[in-house]
């Protein structure tokens, strides 16, 4: 990548994206880059077994500015905020450790009922203190786990909801929503080439039970829990269809 | 009140009560009590400067019971959820020492972006959890603050978003939308008598400063803050048209 002058961003709003340190938000964070004129990250502390990757924020942050000096000028600030009343509503696989496995109401037991409800009420907020007018979030259909406040019905919902809350205007953006595992990976591919998506393998976290190590072909993780089969599969998949094999 | 054997509720469904300590929530508790055949509370600690308020709660609920022996069988749990990251969102005469005042956007500066709709977010999850299909808050059109997050549009908004975000019907009750604070004592007073009135006045509590002397015909609190100044001149408001001098 050559030290060119950066562009102008296609879109002039400022975007703030809900940034966890895993493959789908990073991919997000790309995607936003890629178009808006200043893009701030938010991250969340809610006492979640996997924590660690909270530690690989600022990590994917610096190396995706390295990865093109656009994306260098345009990313701002991050903000960590503890959100630790997700663990008081708790009893949930994803802040205690318990088997993840599905409940009787077919939903996974990593359920937290409005956990992306907070998440997106609590990131409109910090959106209006530092006038963002877009909010950009890694919720998908298509993931196996059928959370529904990561429905898009739920996300266009909010939009209206927090956008009349705040007396202002606030777009949700989920670029993923209808995307497959295997897509994600296309679009990295798309917006930042096998660099990005080396990134992605190398730094973003994904595993569940919170493991960093070994490092496979497809990321870091136990290579077991749900998370990391989801991810194993889609990159596999990804690689069969577009003979990147060498990213 | 007799210790006459308990009256069916009229509505069967669960509720789960916004219950600050304030007069207004309180007014809705007893709304709640009246109808439903079961009502828990929920409170948030969010660092609040009248956190007094919180201490007044469990008072309340105890005098509530006493007048009523319906009220008393309906009366369920107290939940008190701690939300430090209000105070994250910060910037707010809510919970800074700074003076009252309206700010350039024509908000008052205890305006805490989405903290409404936060309070409404976190309850659900509560009510979720707790089987409890409705949610019963405060939220008022009429008050003079203006808060976009307490406005009726938002409001039936938010109802859908987090019904379609939890996949299960949640209502939003907000009996006091279109009532002037004159109309809230008439609906206490219609709800509980005098007795309940009496209780309002000496239990509840409104003064932004989190003052609880001295005591006045209407409330306890400083007499100047801008919640006190709307209590006084509701309840004189009050007393002028019902003729209810003794109340």
């Amino acid at each position: 990548m050559t030290a060119a002058a950066t562009h102008p961003a296609h879109d002039s709003r400022h975007a703030l994206v809900l940034f966890s340190g895993g493959q789908d938000s990073t991919a997000c964070l790309a995607w936003a880059l890629d178009r808006y004129a200043h893009v701030e990250t938010v991250g969340f502390d809610y006492g979640q077994r996997h924590r660690v990757e909270l530690g690989c924020r600022e990590p994917i942050r610096q190396a995706m500015a390295g990865l093109n000096p656009d994306w260098a000028a345009r990313l701002g600030d991050d903000h960590l905020l503890d959100l630790g009343i997700v663990g008081q509503l708790g009893n949930s696989a994803l802040t205690e450790e318990r088997a993840i496995q599905m409940d009787d109401n077919g939903l996974p037991n990593t359920f937290v009922p409005g956990r992306n409800l907070l998440f997106l009420t609590v990131a409109a907020a910090l959106a209006y203190r530092r006038a963002a007018s877009v909010l950009v979030g890694g919720m998908c259909e298509t993931d196996y786990s059928g959370y529904p406040d990561c429905r898009d019905n739920t996300l266009k919902a909010m939009q209206v909801a927090l956008s009349l809350g705040l007396a202002t205007p606030l777009t949700l953006e989920t670029p993923l929503m209808f995307l497959t595992k295997a897509q994600t990976w296309a679009l990295s591919h798309a917006l930042g080439g096998a660099a990005l998506n080396r990134l992605i393998v190398d730094l973003t976290h994904t595993c569940y039970l919170g493991e960093r190590e070994p490092l496979h072909s497809w990321g870091r993780g136990c290579g077991s829990c749900p998370a990391c089969l989801l991810r194993k599969s889609g990159h596999a998949s990804w690689l069969r269809h577009s003979g990147e094999g060498a990213a």
